[in-house]
C-alpha cells in the first residue's frame, strides 16, 4: 500500500499540471469534472483505446505513446470541423512505467496540449498486470449544428485528402525492420510520420465552410473514405496516381518495396479525407493555404445502388486491390 | 483480418442497440458523438478504468463486469448531485470474451442503462492480448453552479451515509474463499453487494437542496470522508457504533469474522457520504425517504489545523485503526 500510495502522489504531482490552467478539472481532486453551459455550441466527443503490443510498440519511447494517444482523438475532433477543448485520460499502467517514463509522458501531453490549445480535465490511473492501455476521452467544440459528418458526401462532389498518405505504415515496417536499406533521413522522416502524427486541428474547423462530409485517415484511405461512401450511401472513385505520397514514399515505391495501394490500405496517416463541391475547388485550396496544409483532390463522388470505392488509373482503368479496404474499431 | 471484420461486426451489432434512441451517437458511425448545447445545465464528466485480475475478477460472470463498469461511474456522478445523461465506453477485449460473452455483457449494459436513464454515444473496442481492460467516461447534469462538491463542509455540520458499509468487501473476501461458514443467504446477498453495486442515483440529485459536501465511497468510509476533511480544511469524527451495517456484516462481526474497522476501511460500496447543516436534519431523512434510501449520522465536522479523521466509540474514546485510512487513485 505504501508502494500505492507513492505511486498515486507521483501521478498526481506529473498530472496535476495538465490541469492547471482549467478551473472545470477542479484540481483532479473531485468525483468528476465540471464542464460549464454554453448555449452557442455542440460538444463533441470521441474516446480512443491505444493498447502496448497493438496499436504501439511496447519499447516505443515514452513521448511517442503521449503523442499518439491524444492526436489519434484531436484527429478525430478535426474530422468533425471541431476546435480542441479539453480531454480525459485513463491509464492501466504496468510495472514497467517508472517515474522517469512517466516524466517524459506528461511532458510530451504537456507540449501537445499547447500545440493544440486542449487541456486535461479529468482521469484515472489503475495498476494493471496486463499491457499498457491508455484511453483518452477528447471534447471539440463547434457552433450548433456546423459539425461535418460521414454521411452528407454527394453525388458530383470532389473528394480531397490532406498531407500525405502512406508514411506511417512505412515507419511503422521500418521500426519492425520488414524493410531495409532505406537511406538514414528517409528512415527518420517515415519513423517519425508514425511516431508523431499531424492531426490537422486547424485545417478540420476551417473546413465547416465547404466540406460535405469529412472523416479523419486512421484505418485507411480507401476504407475510412468507404465509410463516408456507406454513410451517404454513394459511391467514390480515386484516381491512384493523384493521391499525394512524400518523396520518402515515392522512392520505395520506385525501388519496389511498396505499392500505391498497399499505402492506400494501411493506415494511422491522420489525414482528412473530404469531399465538397466542384464549384468551392478555389474555396478548398484557400483555406489550405491559410492552415498551412496541402490538400489534394483525388476522385469524385458518383451515384451509386451499392456504395463502394473503386481505384482507377489516370486512364480510368480499375486498379485490382488485393486486400479488402480495410475495417474500423472505432464506433 | 476476416476474424476482425467479424469481430467488428458483432460489436457494432451488439452496442448499436444500446445507442438507438439518442440521436447524439449518430448510431455510432461516425468520428464522435455530438452533445447538444445547454444553456442551464453544467455537464459532469468522470471516468473510471476496470481491468480484469484488478477491479474484477476474471472469472466474474460478464454481468457483474458490465454492472460494475457503469454502476462505479453512475456512482461518480451521484456523489456531485449529477442525472445520468450519457456514457462512452473503451473496451480492451482478449480472446476468452466470445459473443455468448459480449451478449451477456451486453444485454445487462442495456438493462442498466433503463434503470438509471443513461445511455450509450460512443466507444472503442480493441483487441488486447492483456486482461479485460473497460473504461467508461459517464456524463450527467447539474444545474448550473449547483454541483456538490468534496471541498465544502463547515465546520459543524453533520455527517451522513446512506446504506450499508463493508458488504462489498466482505463480498469479495467470500469470492476469494477467504471467510468460511458462512449461511447461504448472507452468502448470496455479500456477493451481490459486491457484484451489483446500488449507486445512489436518486439520492445524490435530490441532496443539492441540503448537502455541503458529497463524494461516493470507493475507497473506503473513512478514506472517502478524509478526502472531503482534506479538501474542505476540516476534521471528522465518526462513531463507529453509528455506521450502519448489515445484519448478514453483523453477524460476521458478531462472529469474530470481521471488524468494524475493516469494514470501514475496505472500500468498494459505492454509497454517499456527505455533510449537512444539524438544521437540516429533518430534510435529509424527508430526501432520504422520498428516494427510498437509508441515510444514517454517522459524526460531525470539526475546525481542525491538519485535516483528519477520527473514529470513536459512543463514550468517545478513540478506536486505534491498523490501516491506513485508504487512497484513492482515481482524479
Amino acid at each position: 500500500m505504501t508502494d500505492e500510495r507513492h505511486e498515486f502522489d507521483l501521478i498526481r504531482r506529473l498530472f496535476a499540471p495538465l490541469a492547471a490552467s482549467r478551473p472545470e478539472a477542479l484540481g483532479l481532486l473531485d468525483d468528476a469534472a465540471i464542464l460549464p453551459p454554453n448555449a452557442d455550441t455542440e460538444l463533441v466527443v470521441t474516446t480512443d483505446c491505444l493498447i502496448a503490443g497493438v496499436h504501439f510498440r511496447t519499447e516505443d519511447p515514452p513521448e511517442t505513446i503521449a503523442a499518439r494517444a491524444l492526436r489519434t482523438n484531436l484527429s478525430d475532433l478535426a474530422a468533425m470541423g471541431a476546435v480542441p477543448d479539453c480531454y480525459t485520460m485513463a491509464l492501466g499502467i504496468p510495472n514497467e512505467c517508472d517515474e522517469t517514463w512517466l516524466t517524459a509522458f506528461t511532458q510530451q501531453l504537456g507540449a501537445d496540449q499547447k500545440t493544440h490549445t486542449i487541456d486535461l480535465i479529468g482521469g484515472d490511473t489503475v495498476s494493471t498486470p496486463g499491457p499498457l492501455t491508455i484511453t483518452v476521452t477528447a471534447f471539440g467544440r463547434v457552433p450548433v449544428a456546423s459539425a461535418i459528418r460521414r454521411s452528407t458526401a454527394h453525388v458530383g462532389d470532389n473528394v480531397y485528402v490532406s498531407g500525405h498518405i502512406g508514411d506511417a505504415a512505412l515507419g511503422l515496417a521500418l521500426l519492425k525492420e520488414e524493410l531495409t536499406g532505406i537511406p538514414e533521413p528517409d528512415m527518420d522522416y517515415l519513423i517519425n510520420r508514425f511516431w508523431y502524427p499531424s492531426p490537422r486541428t486547424m485545417l478540420g474547423p476551417a473546413l465547416r465552410e465547404v466540406a460535405s462530409a469529412m472523416a479523419d485517415v486512421s484505418d485507411g484511405l480507401l476504407a475510412d473514405l468507404a465509410h463516408i461512401c456507406s454513410a451517404s450511401g454513394v459511391s467514390a472513385i480515386v484516381i491512384a496516381d493523384d493521391v499525394p505520397v512524400s518523396n520518402a514514399a515515392k522512392r520505395l515505391i520506385d525501388g519496389a518495396q511498396t505499392t500505391i495501394e498497399t499505402l492506400l490500405t494501411s493506415g494511422d496517416d491522420y489525414e482528412l479525407v473530404f469531399t465538397a463541391t466542384p464549384s468551392s475547388a478555389h474555396h478548398v485550396q484557400d483555406i489550405a493555404r491559410e492552415t498551412n496544409t496541402t490538400v489534394r483532390r483525388i476522385g469524385i463522388i458518383q451515384a451509386s445502388q451499392s456504395p463502394m470505392v473503386a481505384l482507377v488509373d489516370r486512364a480510368g482503368t480499375a486498379i485490382a486491390l488485393d486486400l479488402p479496404p480495410g475495417y474500423e474499431h472505432q464506433w
